[in-house]
């Protein structure tokens, strides 16, 4: 079983490349080197394990040189006009994440929906959406065949599994592309990171 | 170079099965079991990135019916004799991972290592060591025929990106396993999940 | 000056404990005795410093033996009908806290707010208020004079840290009242407090 | 026994104000004005209690404009040579807290220790000390005549709450001090404050 669900993960890691819709991606990426160039703050949110897939990826902005910070640490900076919330949510729908992304939007930041769904709550407030697939957008019919042959009633990956696996990925080959884009090298990013941490 | 960037990171994922050794996952899953069975508490510990997956981890195993915590939470019981410490490092050296670690020993815990280094300080001290592929462990040779040819100096996933990915999916596929052996359904999982979070 | 400040805040600190109103205190300790005795649940919320008081807080219920959370902690259990939820902010308009509180409601859960204002949107939607005094409360008047004579225009202990301070006391007495209640002893805390923690 | 447990809580502050030494005090603030005016980082680690009395000053030496992170957060800057480290523990003997303030003096950072025990690990690693006193420092006579008198066996205030209680005011009092030596008004920290946090 543990086999047949890293399969099946990592398939759906796989084939969710030619899902993603490249002007999405061209407008996320845009608006991350403009942060950069102009010095705008990123506040990452997230709930549960879109919250970590979101952290995971601050990280990385900060190791980039990003001036980034992320909903829940201690530490924040005030959200300002122009600044970039990045919202990380597969159902669109948290509620939390939703009232945190209004008031974004109140104080005139720019926000960045990564979601399965187009019409969510988040992704209709967002100023740019990166749609990701998840389990509801993608597998649902493929799912009904492979479990009509494999005998099963439930998702090998539960809940928004498939979601945060594949965000987390998207999103390191997006520091990937900025990477290259800011001409930084490894060497470049083990210089911003954290030598005390846990 | 995003695309290029996430092919890299999926086929990785995808080959690391085939280098994941039965084994250790038979080890570490059967010490997971003992541990539901027997209510013995498990504490998740890892830093940085590495810590993040083993977050999300922990959020499955307490929507299991795992008593789970996570080091740096504010909640966290204290560790007994036989309970279990998972332990997540890619380098197997990160100093307070591996003090924690030895915490854990001290008070009669046993310790599971999931990292890409048999022979690290982590490995050394656990009682379970799960290898989990990074780029220094597989990559290397590939990568150097990869970059010859397409006159890359630099990986395309820089410092922990391919462990860290690779043991989230790994890690995924371990709750599908646990699902399957607890005979739990998606929808006991969700009764679980926190309904207020961020 | 640090002296100055450190006395202001002492002082206001002791005044507080003639303003704090024992029929709220006593219904919020009787809803902690019956959570305790019935099992239920404790989740507890509050943003920057004010979440920062809850979460010391917590800690001292889960050494005395409460099944409680943390909003922000990677590990939390869900809120049902019931259960009660602990709101920590001195304005009682924090966008995210009124959002979690209403969450809470909508499941049924009781809601107690710790707050200096009464008629604000989370005092108006708990079950069980306790105002805490904060500068906007008690001390301006009491400021206007000494800042008079002292020539000051500027409060010595700035935003909300009279509030914060004042409940971070007012809470860890709650808990001595509690281990006399429960006849809890210290060794009984030490027992339950994290022997690994960061 | 909740307004009991309050006044001495209360009380122990007030009094501790006495036993708080200038020249460490000094000391204290001399390094951070240090800090602010050639623009050196600032790491707060702390386990526990300790660890929120160091995330509440954290938010503040943030607010007055500090470049400041604290160990846990997601975001964290790599500590340099010169920079400071606030390491806050009660006992001085946290394996991790010690561990991590031997990483920052491996790097030439400078420690910096709010403790009771002036011979613990900690405060003999650290650069400068500043002793808060706990129960252990002061009230073990008082208590015992206190204790005597009440017929009470246990404190009221259980473990580390004094010294926690009582750093957290002596930290609040460095704020208005730095507010004081930098000029900073109480607006001027709200311009630095969250403004979406939770």
């Amino acid at each position: 079983m543990l086999y047949r669900a890293y399969l099946q993960i990592s398939n759906f890691i796989s084939n969710a490349l030619a899902v993603i819709k490249s002007p999405q991606v061209e407008n996320f990426i845009k608006l991350l080197e403009d942060a950069y160039k102009n010095d705008r703050r990123i506040l990452v949110i997230g709930a549960g394990r879109s919250g970590l897939v979101g952290r995971a990826f601050a990280m990385r902005l900060k190791h980039l040189g990003f001036d980034v910070y992320v909903l829940g640490d201690t530490i924040v900076s005030p959200v300002r006009k122009d600044d970039i919330v990045i919202a990380i949510s597969g159902s669109g729908r948290t509620a939390l994440i939703v009232t945190a992304a209004e008031a974004a939007k109140t104080v005139g930041a720019k926000v960045i929906a990564i979601t399965s769904f187009i019409d969510s709550p988040l992704a209709r407030l967002a100023d740019v959406v990166v749609e990701i697939p998840g389990r509801t957008k993608i597998s649902h019919v493929e799912d009904y065949f492979a479990r009509q042959v494999l005998g099963l009633h439930e998702p090998l990956a539960p809940l928004g599994t498939l979601f945060e696996d594949c965000a987390a990925v998207f999103l390191d080959a997006v520091i990937a592309e900025l990477m290259h884009r800011f001409g930084k090298t490894e060497e470049d990013l083990r210089q911003e990171h954290a030598n005390i941490e846990v």
